[in-house]
């Protein structure tokens, strides 16, 4: 988780919301760590997750990533939530937890679904503090008319 | 419907599930239109549906898709409508209902939750015969042991 939140302080350096997603194998190895890019590619879906799958699977070679974990620095909203599912993910390690947007524990619960093909074990909570502060310093930043001047 | 039929041929004639997907303007004009390409870039996200709403909206040069409608064979698995919601989509119309993928009348149902910030107009069963047909004609090509030697 260490990692996912120095790729999160990143993401909030370059005025990205400050999300980072670490893609680890079954020996603990990174295999892709990525901060939220939707701004820099003007993309909604530019998830730091998403990334992160993406770039693990292109280092493997491979379609699928069984055997490796995802950690996250905030619950995966519903898109996030079914990538995971998508790419076989083992293990789904999150930080904070998200009521407004989340897709795990809240919401429509993607991975809790018989139609749900491929569900990974589940760790919430994980650094909880430290990555809810994050997200919550950012955008009470973004709030602060002394910061929003040049935007 | 007819150009996302088209998209949907030449998926299956490139060994693709046979799914294809347009996103349209308020004018009705295309502003993209793909097919699915899970195998050829091993990339289980590769959907048609996430490559024309990726591509559409670098086209119109912003992040989101307002007043745009996405028309696609087969009803979105709920990685699509997460990202049809994320792009605000004005408008879904899709062909065969997926009881066993779906994400939109079926699994998690991703936009019927009021934690889902932008919820489209939704219309299924467009054409739904001819796209249904396409899929199981694809998986019956595949079960049939006279194809299946080469694989």
């Amino acid at each position: 988780m260490e990692r996912a939140l120095i790729e999160a302080a990143s993401a909030a350096a370059r005025g990205e919301i400050p999300v980072g997603a670490v893609v680890t194998d079954a020996d603990g190895a990174i295999l892709a760590a990525c901060g939220n890019e939707v701004e820099a590619r003007s993309d909604p879906t530019a998830h730091a997750e998403i990334l992160a799958l993406r770039a693990a699977a292109a280092r493997r070679g491979g379609k699928f990533l069984p055997g490796c974990t995802l950690t996250v620095t905030l619950e995966p909203c519903p898109l996030c939530a079914a990538a995971i599912s998508l790419f076989r993910i083992d293990r789904l390690m999150f930080g904070a937890y998200d009521p407004k947007s989340g897709g795990i524990e809240h919401g429509p619960r993607v991975l809790a679904h018989p139609t749900c093909h491929h569900r990974p074990d589940i760790v919430g909570g994980v650094a909880e503090r430290e990555c809810a502060e994050l997200i919550t310093g950012f955008f009470k930043n973004l709030r602060n008319p002394a910061n929003s001047a040049g935007r």
